[in-house]
């Protein structure tokens, strides 16, 4: 028996990435991350910087995954909202951290006015997690990691609480197939049904790589792999498969 | 008075994009274009291929939103669970439709098992749209468009279709700070206050781009935009302002 997987959702926080101004390069960063991590991503959703938006979606992504991250909206700006939202979600207040005053007064100076102070006001419960050398550490709220949507910001910080969310990894076969999708399905198919612990993908490609389909067999456990591999093999005529890696 | 925008969302279908195997291209090109065309484009979301996330996600976007736009899982194998998911998201079955059968066979020749044949299954109430000259054109079910996840196939389609979304267009002004977020916070924030109808945004830059901050308004409303343009240029003082355009 495989041990339950963890899984993980990823809410990007920016009304920039919706309106096509910037690409948004998180939650690429998040889907090849994670899955080295062996975390089972299941969620990525880009909302806008409304308080309400958020609150529902963190709301209900902490309930339905083991980890969430969220990414943009920790500024100083008025459309920073993430941590109103995320206090929302939970049914809690906002209350400003010392510690974090600190970091920011360090970092902006003295003086600031309230609007700039609001990024010391964090959800109730909330904790600076790994804080040595940060001008803004994350911040953990339950099973929530608020993270900054700048990527530069945001791997710097996830580079240093990531192993927290090792889990044991996933192992991947790769069948590059010269055949038509419509042709294959059924070898897909049964070897999907035999081998359920074995995710099968199919990705047909439009250009010219020598190849159509792209298959992938992915499992935590290694020898089902294999033999899950051996199976299609079996069931595909040798001459379309182009190679196996 | 503006008359109210259309909102759309975006639902990637993909476990590919989730395990970082593959690159989601579709999301940022529906952004450029749904801003391109005047429509909101209110949530992105990415989720696996299973049926029920599928069902659950399509029903709620159908309801909160004026258009939905699916990409992927419309493929022969048994990875590709798209149409079963909006049916279900719906409440209705699948029936064969006999448009998409011919089509299908004039693509993958005669002889095709029941597995393969699965693409041709549509929601009852489904309507082709756009088929001319297309191998598998775009699937309307009532205010959801379905269309296919290869980034090439996905583009021909809609342009085929997009004219039909037209709205009214945002305009856009640029400030380019060189100064700290925290500094302006307050200029931001007392001119988003005094112009609802534009959205400002503030955007730090990490490199060297010889600024820090990019300001962003954003209005339907021309002349509006251009008064709150100049209600923020004369609350920044001029020597932060590296260019506006």
């Amino acid at each position: 028996m495989l041990e339950r997987s963890r899984t993980a959702a990823v809410i990007i926080i920016g009304n920039e990435i919706l309106s096509g101004k910037t690409r948004d390069e998180n939650s690429p960063y998040f889907a090849a991350q994670l899955r080295a991590l062996g975390v089972d991503l299941s969620l990525v959703t880009v909302i806008p910087d409304i308080v309400e938006d958020i609150a529902n979606t963190v709301s209900e992504c902490s309930r339905r995954f083991d980890y969430v991250f969220t990414s943009g909206g920790v500024g100083p700006t008025h459309d920073d909202v993430t941590f109103e939202g995320v206090a929302r979600a939970f049914g809690v207040g906002l209350a400003e951290n010392a510690q974090l005053t600190a970091l920011i007064t360090r970092k902006c100076g003295e003086g600031l006015s309230r609007t700039a102070m609001r990024m010391a006001l964090l959800p109730e419960g909330a904790e600076l997690v790994n804080v040595e050398g940060m001008n803004f550490p994350p911040v953990r709220i339950k099973n929530v990691y608020v993270l900054p949507g700048v990527p530069e910001f945001l791997r710097a910080k996830f580079e240093k609480i990531k192993e927290r969310f090792r889990q044991k990894p996933f192992y991947i076969k790769r069948v590059y197939v010269e055949e038509d999708e419509c042709r294959i399905a059924d070898a897909l198919s049964s070897t999907a049904q035999e081998f359920e612990g074995v995710e099968i993908g199919s990705y047909p490609k439009s250009g010219n790589d020598g190849f159509r389909v792209l298959v992938t067999l992915e499992s935590r456990d290694e020898a089902t792999l294999v033999r899950a591999l051996e199976r299609l093999l079996g069931l595909l005529p040798s001459k379309i498969v182009v190679k196996t890696e």
